[in-house]
């Protein structure tokens, strides 16, 4: 059973790159077991690539080699790298989309420098097909990250920026978008602890009345689950990656609320009850 | 040869949660077998996903697994269900999403409560990522659905509006609208039987004119398949599951005609020639 | 290992089409290997389609078969056609779509009629379900060209309009539009063999000043990637496919020169320096 060779690309499926590169691929190796994670990253957005993977990456198993391709910075002095993480592969550009992973800090990290493994003539402007589906369907092969280049110890790297805390609770920011427009910040689920809807009737000892500010807008009403609320409504709860979320029920946060990626986010707690 | 799993969901594919799916799936079966259906769905909208299973999924051979996830009502008290159905198994949130499938109302249908085939911690958020992918995966390695939750008689349904015969006709409504703007209708093919085209020239014996009414639109083209008239007509014809279908040859009927899924059709046919 | 089957088409997949053809696929082959390719050709574009496989498939091995639905005379007179070119395998409508590979001109082509390898009843409007799917499951099967139906020596083709050499320079025009907005033109990479930015300060012997004029804007910036001139900035470069691409760095040129497909481009060299 060949390892599974997954492809996360900002190049739409309307243009032949996608295609070329499942085909260089299977031409180096036939019996390769391709997976589509996106090819609807928004163009040359390394810090969407890097939310996305670090919401998925960690659930596949090892030996999974992942081909990550938003590269604005393709054909220039910046490394194609390989990195082993966790027992997973990766090759991507080296821009930081991958450095929001779980140990990225210690990963081993290669620069792929053997042209050996790669699709000639390498083009200036498109490595994934030349680079790094080449080099990832080698690596399904059985060769080893050790042939494909000398290791570097110094990358690019993004950073969450971190939650700050605050009298009265915290300021974040929106860190990730989503389909649905939920906005997903960078505030961790535990400062929700003891919070209670800013709304509530019923106010529980030991909890604490809840307001998040985005822009303009309060958000008062926590809840576990988006239909807990009626249809309409812009909650906060915790998301499925443990971060506070802001949410309208059956709606879109994104606009209704018109934030965008980066907005501040302020997370506030009233005394307790 | 394991069982494909196929996965059909509102997701879109800008965020991780598809590709979160596919990890869990491949991190329990390395040796799974996924196929994309659609991650196109609109968001939250349980109608179109049982009109786009009614297309598709009985073609699918037997022992096929189906992950549906359109789910608005995930976390709350809504169950989780495995369903047994000719010979092909889906798991599905209990909103009706699947009973637009032939045999529906004498599947065998199962409420997914056994934890150790989910992915803990379960989120109130993403029972795609934590209940409907692992159990999909555990069943394409031979867990049998006996074991996965007892069985259950009363489940959400959904239900086609019934086209009603009315004096010179019948009358019904869009049921759904395809990526090329065609509208099909609630109306079996078979309402068609001895129509002629309306404008024709040459009427035959034995074929009566034919109109269909769509908001302040009179279409009374028919044909039998699109290039049968020129770009920009708009025709009735036959849909390829055997309703009858609106549409604009090269064009876009649901904007030409601004029609929308739940508007009422008036399918109209003359005296005899 | 069966042979990969790959998918092309203009469905999208918020229909039921393209999954409806992956459920006949694996009814007649269980084992099936289904690649997607595109299902996001624009709707009746046969000249995009074309372009789109002119830039993937050459990189397939030999025995892939390719499946290309798109397809605006379906149900007329038009036929479905098997093309043999390079040792893989194309099913597709005869309107020209797979024309612009290279060698199809030499290529082996038969006309689908054996019926036994249709799926029943085959309807008027979807024959991507009824018969380029069904024959492709059954050519992945070992079924042979020879018994699909006979082979023909006639068959729609597209051309890409020939550059013409003027005084000074070449005229052409936009060939193709990808994902990012870079205008791919109909100009050969070595067009610009010795030209140098029409911008530049310092120029070298042996260069002429570039200029590409495209409506009625004057690109003057010739880069070998991307990442070498500023954000924002209008550039000349060779594509990936050799030939000359207009791209705005980190950009949409095609919104920013307001440039649609079949646009003229004149490609001006001055005196040699």
């Amino acid at each position: 059973m060949p390892a599974l060779i997954t492809l996360t690309t900002d190049f739409g499926t309307a243009s032949p790159y996608v295609a070329a590169m499942k085909g260089v691929v299977f031409g180096i190796n036939p019996a390769a077991r391709v997976v589509d994670l996106s090819h609807s990253i928004p163009p040359q957005d390394v810090r969407h690539a890097a939310h996305f993977l670090a919401g998925c990456v960690t659930y596949f198993p090892t030996g999974t080699i992942h081909v990550i391709v938003v590269d604005p910075g393709v054909g220039t002095a910046r490394a194609a790298l390989h990195i082993e993480l966790n027992g997973q592969h990766l090759v991507a550009p080296d821009n930081g989309c991958w450095t929001l992973l779980p140990g990225s800090d210690s990963a081993t990290v290669r620069r792929l420098e053997e042209r050996r493994y790669f699709h000639e003539p390498v083009s200036t402007t498109f490595h994934g097909r030349d680079i790094f589906a080449p080099v990832a369907a080698h690596l399904s092969l059985g060769v080893t990250p050790d042939q494909l280049g000398p290791r570097v110890v110094r990358w690019q790297r993004l950073h969450r920026p971190a939650p700050v805390q605050v009298p009265g609770g915290w300021d974040g920011e929106i860190a990730f978008i989503d389909h649905f427009g939920n906005l997903i910040t960078n505030l961790p689920g535990e400062t929700l602890a003891g919070a209670r809807s800013g709304d509530s009737r019923s106010p529980r000892a030991g909890h604490r009345q809840l307001q998040v500010c985005i822009g303009n807008h309060v958000v008062a009403t926590q809840v576990r689950t988006y239909g807990e609320a009626p249809r309409g409504t812009p909650v906060v709860l915790v998301s499925s990656d443990d971060r506070v979320e802001i949410a309208v029920v059956e709606g879109n946060a994104a606009r209704t609320l018109q934030a965008t990626v980066g907005m501040p986010v302020q997370l506030r707690l009233g005394d307790e009850a």
